[in-house]
């Protein structure tokens, strides 16, 4: 299932971009093809400008990232970072995503233990390691 | 930011809906009403029937479930199971995310040692259990 398999993956990722997105610009500042290569090299998905930038605009009215123009290339490009607001918003989304995962997985448990079918055994699908990584 | 908050939620959560149904499902065969009340109970979360039904038809047409007629009740109901392909799918799907998880916490470690900016501190967002949970 080759192609479904292309499917799902590109769904997960399209809900994930936003996430994603802030989590390149929190390392560093990043023009717009860089954050499509990028995307392209980690994840091995594709999605071009006409999906990147109206979320980098969307993201930069709410405030979440801003812009400047780098004049130092051949070429002016736009470069992104992360505001203050956007940090607050990364962290925020990535700890609903691991409640939603945690919660995801805990469907498996609950409800295989009230079955009786080796609920002990069942695999959490997504767990944060907030506890064992010392800050 | 309450309202941004649910905002977040609402969009990570729909990014997952068809891995919710279809780990639900994976438990317990379950009328669409239940689905819907699952949801909202486990997640703290509201999608209503214009979200979730077409959502099973879809489902459903490509395979990954199927349905058949509760006559039991005073109010016949459609009941929603697994098939062996939606357990092929539930499971890829989980690899996926985790994969996808694992690869967003990465974006911040590597990124952070490429700048020496305390890398090893960084704390994963996301990951699989898998390798603490025996078999």
């Amino acid at each position: 299932m080759g192609q479904k398999k292309r499917e799902v993956q590109n769904k997960l990722m399209k809900g994930l971009l936003d996430l994603v997105i802030l989590q390149f610009l929190n390392s560093n500042p990043m023009h717009g093809y860089q954050i499509i290569s990028s995307i392209r090299k980690n994840f091995g998905v594709y999605f071009g400008p006409s999906t990147i930038y109206p979320l980098l605009n969307g993201l930069e009215e709410k405030g979440y990232i801003r812009s400047q123009w780098d004049l130092n290339n051949e070429r002016p490009r736009k470069v992104y970072e992360l505001t203050n607001e956007g940090q607050g918003l990364l962290n925020y989304t990535e700890n609903t995503l691991n409640h939603i995962c945690r919660k995801i997985s805990n469907i498996g448990l609950s409800n295989n233990l009230v079955n009786g079918l080796n609920g002990i055994l069942q695999r959490p699908m997504c767990s944060t390691a907030k506890n064992t990584v010392k800050k």
